[in-house]
């Protein structure tokens, strides 16, 4: 079979509607009739099954779907199931929507265990302004790219006497240079040409210096792409002011934490919004995908599961579909990933459908329907 | 006497001409005759020694003049002096341009020396749109305040194994109090109305937590301030979106490192120049007051000090100038600090001189006498 099975992590909340609405899009040549409102109780794996029956829509894709399961799975410490993990380590390629950490002691963040145990080493967030939706920039294409295992992230800390707390932050050769390899990997398999390292080596130069280091080593190898390293505070300034200096950025973790989110906000709508908790709220477009060892690339939407609107056909699947146009690159198959992601940025920029997030009044189902008309 | 000494390190490069530029309109008094061309061998001591004779200009500073040493002056390690350290301990205020640190080894940077010997605990930056200056945000105005001595600053850093380091963060419940107590301080004196504490004690629980904990015990002091915890990363993202919804931010060393170079971004200029350098020129407005133990008070401007356009009569004095307005507001002394905030916002504004950083083509000279044509 020349079909790729990808694992599909629907999630919870607004997560199966808008998975749903990822995979029926795929269908290019389904009737436009066969939308969620018709078929409201059809088993969300029926779709993926029915995939080759309908292969006139030519994403190769048959999606093997896994849910979170009822309870902690001894094996993951989480409510993560083992064979969902399992299926990722086989397809090497997932995709997953919204997933909320039931409340609760002894398991382990759902986002978490899929970190650790596939251990996820990259990030990577592509940002571009999309046509058409305003906001004050419109000129942002960039890729911020952070190391996702290790640095501020070590969970080493501990008291050194009462009122004096330390944290360590680690710096490996291998997790820095495993990071640069792909940065400049990505880099170069998406015809950008420059590569910006972010960094504070001026005060911590011992383990932003060997960042560095590991960063200039693997930029030798890359000729053709252009390398500079950045002060982090010097990057934020000059995001902020031109993002368009920006090409792909490579980080350790928690630069690339405040940097991917702060260029999120650069794309991510005027937030005019009197209410702080609102202003998060439009990470519409917002995706990352997830580069683990042995080649495994996990693309999820990056915002929540948003519980109070889900089941009412309100959510807006931008994020997720333009995940699966990200698992579509990583699977090199461009012309696809090209194909959807023009019909969703042609649809949002047309403005007529739009869901409610982005100040439309479309379901997701009718603004779904629009994508495919234009696909 | 009823003058207030301050000290006054004018600095290098650009240094001497706007700090020149910074006492003259303090002698509001004077005839516009009196300004550099006219003066242009006039010892830079002469007018605030003059000080007293133009009264009339009732700013009531005395400068007391310091500049950088030609040799390391062994008790401070720098070319600091130790005169003018105990001029800044003697009269707990001071001013000062920007300090290049000659290359060389065996002393310490000029602005570590400084921050170090006056422990200089808290920088206070105060961010607003300068109106008529075009900006992507015609909204912003905040004050970043930044623990200044500790956290990922420490210093401390190791090898563990070879390829594996690490650096030590340290939060301690004395710097963090102190820099809180300062927040809400100044929050109560400037007529804020929220303090925003910027953390990732989601990840770094024990150091950003301790920081938190302080925040909270402090502002229950501060009941008719509203206190909130934010994130750094969705922090970032709000401020990128709507920076309107800040006001006072206090945070540990490096996020106020980060943040404040990013709220320098929002308002310092479009920035659509494809020189990455240049982009880090137009720090015109950009200002700093440090905050010391025992009520010192540092302000400065917080550009480099342009060694290639020094002594052309084409250096910008606005940050200097607004730094003097920060130390002014720091002495309680409210009314001279809107006279003079005042002038040089309607003179950027009216846009007919502007120095050439600001797009136009006036003389340091041109500009301050508009200034003074405003008091
Ligand atoms: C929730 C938080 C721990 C997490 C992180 O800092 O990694 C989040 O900000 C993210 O970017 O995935
Ligand atoms: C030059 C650098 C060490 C310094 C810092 O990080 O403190 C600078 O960025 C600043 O903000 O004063």
């Amino acid at each position: 079979s020349d079909l790729i099975r990808a694992t599909l992590f629907p999630g919870d909340g607004i997560g199966p509607e808008i998975a749903s609405s990822s995979k029926r899009y795929q269908f290019m040549s389904l009737p436009i009739g066969f939308l969620s409102e018709s078929y409201p109780s059809l088993p969300i794996g029926f779709l993926s099954e029915s995939y080759p029956i309908f292969s006139a829509a030519d994403v190769p894709i048959e999606w093997e779907e896994h849910f979170v399961g009822t309870e902690v799975d001894p094996r993951t410490q989480s409510f993560v199931t083992w064979e969902s993990l399992e299926s990722v380590r086989r397809n090497k390629v997932g995709l997953k929507g919204p997933m909320a950490t039931p409340i609760g002691k002894g398991h382990r963040s759902l986002n978490l265990t899929l970190r650790k145990e596939l251990n996820l080493f990259a990030n990577v967030r592509p940002c571009y302004s999309l046509p058409g939706y305003k906001t004050r920039y419109d000129d942002v294409n960039l890729i911020t790219i952070r190391e996702n295992t290790e640095g501020e992230y070590s969970g080493l800390e501990h008291q050194v006497v009462r009122g004096v707390v330390e944290s360590l932050k680690i710096i490996t050769r291998q997790a820095s240079l495993r990071v640069a390899e792909y940065a400049f990997y990505y880099a170069k398999a998406h015809g950008r040409e420059r590569v910006s390292a972010i960094h504070k080596a001026n005060i911590m130069q011992k383990t932003d210096g060997l960042f560095l280091k590991c960063c200039r080593e693997v930029a030798e190898k890359y000729p053709e792409i252009t390398y500079e390293e950045v002060v982090i505070d010097n990057c934020c300034m000059m995001l902020v002011k031109n993002p368009a200096l920006f090409d792909v950025l490579v980080m350790p973790n928690l630069y690339g934490d405040i940097i991917s989110d702060l260029c999120a906000g650069l794309i991510g709508g005027l937030g005019l919004t009197p209410s702080r908790l609102d202003l998060l709220i439009p990470l519409a477009f917002i995706h990352s995908l997830n580069i683990g060892e042995g080649g495994i690339a996990l693309a999820e939407a990056v915002h929540g599961s948003a519980p109070d609107i889900a089941g009412k056909n309100l959510a807006n699947p931008t994020a997720l579909l333009l995940s699966g146009v990200s698992m579509l690159r990583h699977l090199e198959l461009h012309d696809k990933a090209d194909r959807i992601q023009d019909a969703v940025l042609k649809t949002i920029a047309e403005g007529k459908y739009r869901t409610a997030d982005l100040g439309g009044s479309s379901k997701t189902s009718e603004f779904t329907k629009a994508i495919i008309g234009h696909l």
